[in-house]
């Protein structure tokens, strides 16, 4: 039988050792050397996957996305218009320690794509596809200015993604939940 | 006569070098000898104000909070409370390009700070204080849950700080001075 290898199985591998580099020494850390020994392969096989640092990090990138939306398409519709913007904005806060390492993640490769052509389209098209979530959020929730209050309510929430990462301690997954239900009650 | 050297100007001289390689390069890119090289320095002359760079960074973070500091405690106090609220966090946005650069290094000092533990009580004090303004503001426009309330606009702050820097094309300062009018008023 020939042998089979899952290739999305190993490039996520990949994405999980550039993660933890990233977290534990600052996204300058993950060279793709740094990210073979970490994750157990030789440069030369993590090379037949992504042959500069810059398409390891864009990959890395699309994946936090990626997930991000599985999360939410996977989630029920049915409830309060309110409820059901609390479930999908909940996906996108980091409540729990998997997605503060996504989150930390993210906001190193936002502040790398300034100065990195080929970030800067990935980030840009996610940062817009969140703007655009959360215009639509307002619009069903019946905001009479849902572009103003959609890009409010897309500051918050990346603000305070932002605050689960630099300040942990204080912004507990508690405190996320209770701020996410203030600011969707201060749309209308 | 002696030659009189001001060192506070010759540090100030040494950050605003400091922040020209970030914004053009990234932090990681902000040696000591490349600094050095950007301000027109010997590294020799550079080492006899900062020895590391830990210490450089943390210096030039310090000084984009006082700055920041300076020029709020310069404003008029005037005026209904809710329009000094306003013209106190309009001077913590990145309103022109100056404060859009200082902004940037911002972002990248507290990603640094993240895993670097000489820059995290910089950091960490400054996160404290901007909360802290923000709940007095939240109590000085009447809101019934304070805490909370300041806890949110000092998120939704961080977060269109972030957009600033991260998609200024359509994070304007007349569209920030619009959603921060808002975030005011959806305080009470």
């Amino acid at each position: 039988m020939p042998k089979v290898v899952d290739h999305d199985a190993r490039r996520a591998e990949i994405a999980a050792a550039l993660w933890r580099v990233v977290m534990r020494d600052g996204l300058e850390a993950a060279s793709v050397r740094r990210v073979a020994a970490e994750a157990g392969w030789s440069t030369g096989s993590l090379r037949h996957y992504f042959s500069t640092q810059g398409e390891l990090l864009a990959f890395a990138m699309e994946l936090v996305v990626r997930r991000a939306t599985e999360r939410i398409t996977a989630l029920p519709t049915d409830g309060e218009p309110r409820e059901v913007a609390d479930r999908i904005l909940r996906e996108v806060l980091p409540l729990d320690d998997e997605r503060r390492a996504e989150m930390q993640v993210w906001l190193a490769f936002a502040m790398h794509a300034l100065v990195d052509p080929d970030l800067h389209d990935v980030f840009a098209r996610a940062h817009a596809n969140l703007r655009g979530l959360c215009v639509r959020i307002a619009e069903t929730l019946g905001s009479p200015r849902p572009a103003r209050d959609g890009e409010r309510l897309h500051a918050f929430v990346d603000g305070l993604a932002l605050h689960a990462v630099v300040a942990p301690d204080r912004t507990t997954p508690r405190r996320m939940r209770a701020l996410l239900r203030d600011a969707l009650a201060s749309l209308v």
